[in-house]
This record gives C-alpha cells, sequence and structure tokens, in this order.
C-alpha cells in the first residue's frame, strides 16, 4: 500500500519528525505538482474499531480528535490537507491576525510619521503582497506545530492530504482502504461566500482564501472592498493602512454588529479618520474587465446612484458559506436555509450516528465553536450525554484596532428594561475624545500627543441587581481579558466584586479601578 | 483668605473647569516661579465634621476619598501637588509604561530594520530626552482628568498645591486654616531609593522622577543601571532600545520575582539578545565625576573584581522608601525595618483614629495595593470592620515584553508537593523555541519571521485537583487577562472548566484552548 491513484502513501507512524522538519515536509508536498504524497499515521496495532471517524480536521475536527482520543477513545481524521488545523492558519484566521497587526502598527507608523524613530510615511504605499508574502512564507511553522503536536502530543490518527468518500454513515474510504467507525463527525468546515455578478470571475477579484493563495501583483492605489462586517473591516482597514484608498461597499451598514452605539461610532469614526470611505446600501451590480480578464473597476448601485469605482484589486469579504452540498446529497443530511448542516444539542444530524461540528454547522463561524462543538461530538460519542449550544459569548474584531465587547449595549440594556448605569473612559466632558485616557500598552504614544486616538471602553451596570451586563472596549490588549470577564460576568459578576479585584497598572481595561470609584455608593450613577 | 504665606488661594468650588481647563491651569502652576496658586475646594455648605482628612492625595489618598464620599461619609484630600493622582502619573507608573510602549515599538523595528515600512534601524540612537518630553508635554492630560473626576464626578473636597502640617491624629492645618477631622488617613507614598555612594549627587545620575522632572540633555552611547528589579528592568530595555549600550549592575540576581524558571529564562534571554548586559553581585562603590559636577564613570566591585564603566547617565532603579520620617516623628507612629508604618488589618497604625495606606506601609508597592488600602481604610472608618491584606495577587512587569504572572512556578509547586503537569507554548520539541506559536496581536510579524521572539506561556496544574495553581506569560495582551484570571484560580479554577470556557481566537494566553487538548484525560499529563 504505497501507491494509490498515482500518489505515494508516506507512512508516517514510525517516523517522529520534528516541528521543523514536519514544516518542511507539508511545504514540499504543498509544492509537489502531483499533489505530493499522502500522509498516512494510522495505528496497525490498535485493533479496536473507531469511535468516530473525523471527515475534515480543521479546529472542529482535531479538537474532537483530541478530546475523544483523551477520554479513551480511537479516532480517525482525514484531511484533504497535508496539515492538521483547516484553512484557519492557512488562509483564514491566522493571516488576517498578521495584517491587522500590520493595520495596528502602520496607524501608530502614520500618526507619527518622521517623528522620533518613525520614517516618513507621507504617500507612503506599503506592500500588500509583500506582506503576503511573509506570511505564505511562514505559515507552515503552525502546520508543522498542529502535525507535530497531533502526532507526537495527542496521539491521534490521521490521514492528510488524501481526499475522503464518504460511503454511509459508517464508513469512509480513504487511499484506496476503507474505514469502518460506529460514528462519523462531518467537519469539513466552509467557503468564502461568492457574488454573483457579471465579471466576478476578473483576475484581481479576491477573497480571503484566494488573496493568500493567488496574489501574484503588487495592487495599485485604489482597492474595493465589498462587505461590512468582520471579515470586510479587517481587510479593509489592512488595505487602508497600507496606504491606498479603500472604499467599502456595504450592503446595509458597517459593523453592526457592535450594538453599543457609543463604541460602534467610536470604531467608525476612527476608520473614517484613517480616511476609509463607506458607501451604505450599496449592491454590486458587476464588475468591469479591462479586455484581458483582469477587474478594471467595480459598479455599484446606491440610494444615491450608481456608483462606478476604478480599481485593480477587489475583496470580498462576504462570509463563509457552509461546504455541505455533498455530503448532504451522500447521507441524505438536512440542510438548513443557508445551507448549514442542522443538528440538535447534542451536535447529532438527522443521519444516526452522523454528528456534524464546526462552520459546517453555520453560525457563529467562531474559533471557540468549531473547537468546542468537536469536542462536545466527541464526549456526546463517548457516552456523555451533554448539550452544546454557544450562547453568552464574548465576540472580538480588528479595525486598526482590537474590539472587544460582550454582553448588552446601553441602548438594548435599557430597552430590556434594566435600570442602566454606565462606567466609561474617556467620561463624558465637555472636551469629550480629546482627553488623555484611557491609555494603555500600544497607546500610550497616542495617550500622549492624540489623546483621541488612545480608545474607548464602557461597561453597562444594573443598578439595582448591581451586576454587570456588558462591556465593550476599543484600543490594544483586552481581548483576552474578555474570555475570562465573560465567564465572571455569566456568574454574576457585581460591581462591587469587579472593583475588589486587583488591577494590574496600567490595564487596558480600566474596569475594575473606575468601578471601585463608583461601588461606595448605595446608589449608583453614572461616570 | 485669598493670600497665604505670599501665595494666592483660589476658590475653585464654583468654578466648573473643564478636563482641558484643568491641564492648563495645572500647567499654569507648575510653572509658576513662586509656586503657584493653592487650589482650594472645600464645601462651605457643609457643616458636618469630616469623617477623615486624607494626607496626600495619589492613589491610596484619592481612591480613599472617593469611596468614603460614596458611602456618604465627608472627606478632605490636602495634597502637595496640584493635581490628584500623586506621583504615578507625574513622575513613575505612567511615564514608565510610555517609555515600556517605545521599547517594545523600537524592538519591533529593529528586528525588522530596512523591511517593509520599517527604517533602516542600524546604529540609531533614538533621543532618551524626546520621548521624555513627549510625556513631559502631555502629562497633565491625566492630572487634568484626576482633577475634573474627583471634583464633578466624584463630589471630593480637596486642598492642591499646598504643603499640609499635621498637628496632631485630629488635627491638619494648611493654607492658614486648622481641619479637624474624626480620623486621619496618611497617603503621603514613597521615595526613590537612594545610593549611598560617592559622588552619587553628580549630575547625570537619575532616578525615575529626577529623569522626568530634570533631564535637560541627550545621554551619550552608554547607560549603566543601578538595580536588577522591575523599576530597572523596565527603565534599562527602554534606554536599550533607543540604541544604546545597556549595563545593568545587579546586587543579586535580575528579576527573582519570576519565579517559573522556564520563564525567567525566556525573559532574561530575550533581554541579552537585545544587547543588554548584566553584571551580577555588583556593588557600585563610587560615581566619578567629571571635575564640572558631570558622571563619567560608575565603578562597582563584582565577583570578577571591580570594574569601570564610563557613561554620562546613570539610572538608579531601587526601589521605593516610604516617606514616613516626619510624620512618625509629629505623631508617634510605629514603624518598620523598611521605615514603613506598620498597620493592622484595618489599617490603622499604633495612633488611635490614624490610618495609613498605599506605599506609605510598605509592599507590595503596587498601584491596586495602594487604591485597595485607600478604600479598606475608609470602610472601616464608615463603621465597617473589614480586613485588608494583599495576598494572592497577579503581578506583572515590562522588559522589551509584558510579562504576567500569578500564583505558583512550576518548580515551586513541585517543592510543595503538587503533582504538577504544564500546559505551555512553545511545548517541549527539538526545536525548541524556533517555532511560529505562540503568536497573538503585537507578536503576529515575529511568529512568521523570528518565532522565537514570539512569546512564551505556561500553566501549572495540580494534576490530582485538576487545579491551575500558577499561570506565566511572556508576550503582549495578557496583562489585562490575568487579573480576571486571578479571581477565578483563587476561586478554584480546573482545567475542565479552563477548557470550557470561549476563546477570542487568536488569544494572547493560549491556556483555554491548550487545556481543551488535554482536559479530556482523566490522568492529566504534560502538554
Amino acid at each position: 500500500m504505497n501507491i494509490w491513484n498515482g500518489r505515494s502513501i508516506w507512512n508516517a507512524r514510525d517516523d517522529h519528525l520534528s516541528i521543523n522538519q514536519w514544516a518542511t515536509r507539508i511545504d514540499e508536498i504543498l509544492e509537489a505538482p502531483d499533489g505530493g504524497e499522502i500522509i498516512y499515521n494510522v495505528d496497525p496495532d490498535d485493533t479496536r474499531e473507531y469511535d468516530a471517524i473525523f471527515v475534515g480536521g480543521g479546529a472542529a475536527g482535531r479538537f474532537g480528535s483530541a478530546y475523544l482520543r483523551a477520554m479513551g477513545g480511537r479516532q480517525l481524521i482525514i484531511d484533504r490537507w497535508p496539515f492538521l488545523g483547516g484553512s484557519c492558519p492557512h488562509n483564514a484566521c491566522v493571516p488576517h491576525h498578521l495584517f491587522s497587526d500590520c493595520a495596528a502598527e502602520l496607524m501608530l507608523a502614520r500618526t507619527f510619521s518622521g517623528q522620533y524613530w518613525f520614517p516618513d510615511m507621507t504617500g507612503k504605499r506599503v506592500g500588500i503582497k509583500e506582506i503576503v508574502d511573509l506570511f505564505r512564507a511562514g505559515r507552515n511553522g503552525p502546520h508543522g506545530i498542529m502535525n507535530f503536536q497531533s502526532k507526537e502530543q495527542l496521539n491521534l490518527e490521521y490521514i492528510l492530504n488524501c481526499p475522503s468518500n464518504v460511503i454511509d454513515n459508517h464508513t469512509v474510504e480513504a487511499a484506496g482502504k476503507v474505514f469502518k467507525a460506529k460514528n462519523l463527525v462531518l467537519a469539513v468546515g466552509a467557503e468564502p461566500g461568492r457574488l454573483d455578478v457579471p465579471g466576478i470571475d476578473a483576475k484581481g477579484v479576491y477573497d480571503h482564501a484566494s488573496l493568500v493563495e493567488t496574489l501574484d501583483y503588487e495592487p495599485g492605489d485604489t482597492v474595493v472592498v465589498v462587505g461590512g462586517s468582520k471579515t470586510a473591516v479587517e481587510y479593509g482597514c489592512f488595505f487602508n493602512a497600507t496606504g491606498r484608498r479603500t472604499v467599502m461597499l456595504v450592503r446595509t451598514t458597517p459593523l453592526k454588529l457592535i450594538k453599543d452605539r457609543e463604541t460602534r461610532k467610536y470604531v467608525l469614526d476612527r476608520m473614517t479618520e484613517q480616511g476609509m470611505e463607506f458607501v451604505e446600501g450599496a449592491n454590486v451590480t458587476r464588475i468591469e474587465e479591462d479586455g484581458e480578464g483582469r477587474v478594471k473597476a467595480v459598479v455599484a448601485n446606491t440610494p444615491n446612484g450608481e456608483v462606478r469605482i476604478e480599481t485593480d484589486f477587489v475583496f470580498l469579504g462576504l462570509g463563509e458559506e457552509p461546504r455541505s452540498a455533498e455530503l448532504a446529497k451522500t447521507l441524505g443530511l438536512k440542510l438548513g436555509p443557508k445551507g448549514e448542516v442542522l443538528v440538535n444539542e447534542n451536535l447529532q444530524t438527522n443521519v444516526p450516528n452522523v454528528y456534524a461540528v464546526g462552520d459546517l454547522i453555520g453560525g457563529p463561524m467562531e474559533m471557540f465553536k468549531a473547537r468546542k462543538s468537536g469536542v462536545y461530538a466527541a464526549r456526546n460519542i463517548m457516552g456523555e450525554k451533554i448539550a452544546y449550544t454557544p450562547r453568552d459569548f464574548p465576540d472580538f474584531l480588528h479595525t486598526h484596532y482590537e474590539v472587544s465587547f460582550l454582553g448588552m449595549g446601553e441602548e438594548e440594556a435599557r430597552a430590556a428594561g434594566h435600570q442602566v448605569i454606565t462606567i466609561k473612559m474617556p467620561p463624558d466632558n465637555e472636551n469629550g475624545l480629546n482627553v488623555a485616557l484611557p491609555a494603555s500598552d500600544r497607546t500610550m504614544m497616542y495617550a500622549f500627543a492624540k489623546p483621541h486616538m488612545s480608545g474607548f471602553q464602557k461597561i453597562v451596570i444594573d443598578a439595582n441587581t448591581r451586576k454587570v451586563i456588558g462591556a465593550h472596549h476599543v484600543g490594544y490588549g483586552a481581548k483576552d481579558a474578555f474570555q475570562y470577564l465573560n465567564v465572571l460576568i455569566k456568574d454574576g459578576l457585581t460591581i462591587d466584586q469587579l472593583g475588589d479585584m486587583d488591577e494590574l497598572f496600567l490595564n487596558p481595561t480600566h474596569f475594575i479601578q473606575l468601578s471601585r470609584l463608583r461601588a461606595g455608593a448605595k446608589n449608583l450613577v453614572n461616570l
């Protein structure tokens, strides 16, 4: 069994590659013109039937596998790519983090252009392809870690760089071999949403995946982004920060997901200040080509009539669509209106012994949900009856800043009948944002030179119960905190408990100390 | 009562200055050759006796006052400076944050020197004075907020820019007037530790306070830092990042407070990699002058004999000494071995009705302790019998990175009899640190180009109880999280609970998802 379908099979079981060896090997496979070897890591000495075959080894499949294995079960992952971890580290969330980091750094460099050690950024256009290339050159590093960790530390079985052929609810064929399992866990993810307009296939039209995979020229001075939610804004801010005119064509209105009105206004105002252009109510009607198959312009209908923007670079940030069609046909899966595989709270599909997890089951298409749904499917398979319904989770996005939020916005809390007080920074005052707080790591230079750029933060409190019911932060360094703060808030965190914590000065969320300034009062008021 | 001791008294009570007006006013006062006007904000219509006079309006005095006031009490702050907030925003913790932010940015710029948008940093020395000037020009912004917030939002009474004369345990004289109170709360803080060696008064020898107040030249190419703990390292890394040879003369060994051995090694290795020089076991014996009163060299005894380092710039980072002498004499206060005012757990000194709070009572000399001790004194004064003993708090310091830690280090946990497992990033592997994880905001460029610079993180877990007993992080963006994580850990957080949280990808602490990879196992092992 060394060759299948003309491709060689590497029996990886007894090889113990280092992380860097894995990275190199993955690189070679990805570069191989014939698709490269199949990575075959199956334990020949384990005679047990598989408890589950995970079809797809991205976040959901890999974490589900790890948990099932840790519980003592036997699993097999089959994935079409030569690495575990899925699209996230390959062409989705991880590159976006690099680009967003560059956006933050570039905003700083442009703000202090020619001062201190910063170069003169006047009219300076930074290479998009150059930064994409930085990512491409390094992405096999994380891939190497996933394969190494999964094999050497988590003791997972996997077949990679190999298509899987699902036969029925217990049977999958891969690398010319038939594998039987008590259960299947479908974890094949999603793919970028498409736009069905003339010219959409022109060269120069990208989504987050094709950008990383295929960008081979340096975009000109104008970028058009289609979309107005997380992905569109995250990439749009990066393109803007590189020094290009960036026009956001938004079907409705941007960043509706930020529910607190002041927070959202701060976020939008800062993007506008950086020169981003938003066209709301815009529906793209066609993409014009230059006669040689390259994009020349984007045309959209807007409330103010048709607009036409000349550009050689269009980015589609239209969300993700579950990759469900083929599996649904084979297995007879029930799908929801967005093509998502329908599952119950035990992650079971309508087909017995078939589970579905991750982006394949629809929103929220976030990493925690992918990983946790994989884990919860594993736990159900291993005999726990345990429900998973993501709710009350914290949320996050990048602009040039990091924007973290959880719970309710101020208006929402009032509408829900809470007696709301807010504690925020900057406080309401005659000088508005033009004051030197908040300050924190990564905003210190702004705090002293451009105060209004140093961030915005707010907690929403129910004055009767004294409980924190919402938190909102624009700045840097609060994302990690929101994970833990969310747990405390779900557990009933009050302003008094918050004010009694030990802050690490100068903490990016000033929530603890600001709460302490008010917590002495029986009747709470705004700060 | 418009003039006292030749200085005019501004009755600020009925003026309602904006934050920016406050900043300007404070600036004028600080620049006034005669010391400027006294800021007199006392409520003439409140006829109640003061529950407490706070002698000193820094973190401890201001937060204590705010809490006491919020509880319905009456308070008065008297401070020698024309602003509330104390030394922290004026010449201590806040400027250090600006400098540390610059250190982080400069390390990034030097690492990517001449690449992408970064300037060629080869041999480039960045101005220390220039960055100190940035701070000086902006520091009245935070001052303005403190005065504004304290008066307009917190409704505090205060007399600023005015010496206080404590007469007895109920009486303080200020601005020519005698104030009576049921209690005194002493909150006069600490001052930088001195070094008693010949030449110490030479021009060019600074501590964190005098650096900000008096630096009037651009230091040359060599900096000598005396000390090896937080302050010394934080400033040392900044000086190093500006492109100067930086020699750290450490009496024992640097950063002993980081207890986890691997974490400490990572921190020290990165500093060394940036070119910092550490001389351990060094005792400074004298500072040589150039004949015109300026420092020329520092001489120290070391285990390898005497060293002499030529420099025009010496920084003393020797910790803080409580400013207790005068008050102890007046009131008959008992002091501890480091000059700290001794208090019981209700923050009471040995003198009836006299409380002491903040840095004046000794370590930990951290912001949370200052603020909370002020608050707890206020609560005791207002009739709550409530103990405050800081313990099990998270800790933090800057190098070029942010270093956050809480609970036990690995070795310490083993020594305490725990059955320890650790979960860390990078994992133990043949390539050591030269792998692309961890990655997170502000380390993404390192992760893809210089992986070993992208950070280090570890949680320490008791395998029997499954509880997290220590957490350690070097990177960026975890400081805020450690505040909340610490509460959860004190509350008994297990690996299972941690693994069940909702992470915000790509979170700087990878603790949640890494825990999830192990939590399925009954018998926990390292990751």
